[in-house]
């Protein structure tokens, strides 16, 4: 069988497209299937994968041609991670619409063309939430979204829904804890530094933390993300037919003790390269995400978050610092 | 000012224009602003109304185009009523999908582009909600619709809601219950029942009802709705500010307790003709909503329901069934 990964050069697809290959099947209502092909779907280009298996498709996935040209009838998985990211998509809305949204629309469209109603996991967001909230938001606390992405993905959830329930699509909706820690360099996304405060003192550099240190974010580390993304697939159509969309799970950590787990790994003078210059819009957007999230409904679908913070960083410097050390 | 009604043919358009007519004015933020125009926006005529202030507009309200001839800078406020009901986006996905949700999005995007951030004013239902529902639902509760209306009717509120924010519209959303009694003739909305059971045996004709006597329905008179799209229309920004939908209130009638108030205001001669043929269709819809909203917010913010079923039975008589007699 096919899968498909829309933004799949960015550094989760590369990773879940990696643990694909070194899976070789995925399990799909009690059947193991062989993957033999690995569609990687992007803007950009990325060729860091050598395998026969897969194929890079560099296109704009807004344009319903590329997606023609990504999905066929051996297409039984989709990985929908396409997104333009969350302070992106407030600069500029229109952006944010087209990608986020029409394009989340297309690709359901296009699939609902295939006519065999391929799986279809998307990776939505904390963001969804908003406004006064519970201490612990659960699956079915009400959507509330205080940001134009979180609005997108909010949609987006609707519309998987729906297709689902129509039988256009086999649906799942992931919704993700911020990523931490993502290597590479920081992003427009407003939970940037919730990566760049580990990432850049243990790479040599300085890094700003634009919140208070008190706030808190609900964390989820790349390696876990992944396995959820697969785990989640693997879900038996029957085990979410009453509510597509999971929370994973988290971890609860404020920014402040996210570098202090950065002090207990890396010593105080990588810690040190932390500064806490407050940024109004980015406090604005974090502030309005859940710090806490129940989870008692992914666990008991077997989904799996971080034993705690400090752990992260470990398996950030072994996975990410390690390798890419010349 | 100008007022815009979408849907301006509709049963509702044409009663709101009449009471707009009646009233003059609207207050807006405080300040009474006389009508000037109202523009009539329907894909059919309706030359009802006689009075130079009103302007028929026909057209498909999917159409940019249309929207363009329909939205200046005069246009104050929007009542965006156009929709494909129920049973029909049920039964035609891509029809529900392309008024009720692309013609809103594009209706946001025409008043956007004007600049000046026009008050719109959104009629939202009861079928966004789903699934285990509490025993009485709140503005708060989690949508989770479980139609293809519902889900449209979620998605064009989530856009409102964000468009609001960005100050693109001023946008207010009022979850109307089922209106009834409707006058006319049945429609491919999955409650048509609702009106038909007691509109056909007032006129003569029999009527079945489709759902269990014990089925909850969560009803609004005619004229009370149009006083609440007034008033709702109305309210300060300051007041809706947390949270622009507003669930309007109704009350909760079984339709065997509607048939019973036909039955005593009417004699049993008129409510012998409602027959209970079940339709499995119709009430899997009809079940998936709520039977109860608590509407303690709405109140607050000065919105009424009506008092008790008989009296929107003799409400309709009153209004409806004796001026349309010969």
């Amino acid at each position: 069988m096919k899968v498909l990964i829309t933004g799949g050069a960015g550094f989760l697809g590369q990773r879940l497209a990696r643990k694909l290959l070194e899976l070789g099947a995925l399990t799909l209502e009690g059947r193991r299937q062989p993957i033999t092909h690995i569609d990687l779907l992007d803007v950009v280009r990325n060729d860091s994968l050598d395998d026969p298996r897969v194929h890079c498709l560099t296109g704009d996935i807004a344009d319903v041609q590329v997606l023609g040209q990504a999905l066929d009838r051996d297409t039984a998985v989709v990985f929908h991670l396409a997104a333009v990211v969350s302070g992106q998509a407030e600069a500029d809305f229109d952006l944010g619409m087209r990608i986020n949204l029409d394009a989340s629309r297309s690709l359901l469209e296009s699939c609902r063309a295939l006519g065999h109603g391929p799986r279809v996991v998307f990776t939505s967001s904390v963001a969804v939430y908003g406004g006064r909230l519970p201490d612990s938001v659960r699956d079915d606390t009400a959507l509330n979204p205080q940001s134009s992405y979180g609005t997108q993905k909010a949609i987006a959830e609707l519309l998987l829904a729906d297709y689902t329930r129509r039988g256009f699509v086999d649906g799942r909706v992931l919704r993700l804890p911020t990523i931490s820690v993502r290597p590479g360099r920081p992003n427009a996304a407003a939970s940037s530094f919730a990566s760049g405060i580990i990432r850049e003192p243990l790479g040599g550099e300085a890094a700003n933390c634009p919140v208070a240190a008190d706030t808190r974010l609900w964390l989820l580390s790349p390696r876990r993300a992944v396995e959820a993304l697969v785990a989640g697939c693997e879900l038996d159509a029957s085990a979410v037919a009453d509510r597509r969309p999971i929370n994973l799970p988290g971890i609860s950590v404020s920014a402040g003790e996210m570098v202090q787990a950065l002090r207990e790994v890396a010593g105080d003078a990588v810690a040190d390269r932390v500064s806490w210059q407050p940024d109004e819009r980015i406090a604005r957007i974090v502030g309005s995400w859940p710090g806490r999230w129940d989870c008692a409904r992914a666990e008991r679908l077997g989904l799996q978050g971080d034993g705690d913070f400090a752990a992260i960083v470990r398996a950030y410097i072994a996975d990410d610092l390690e390798c890419t050390k010349p």
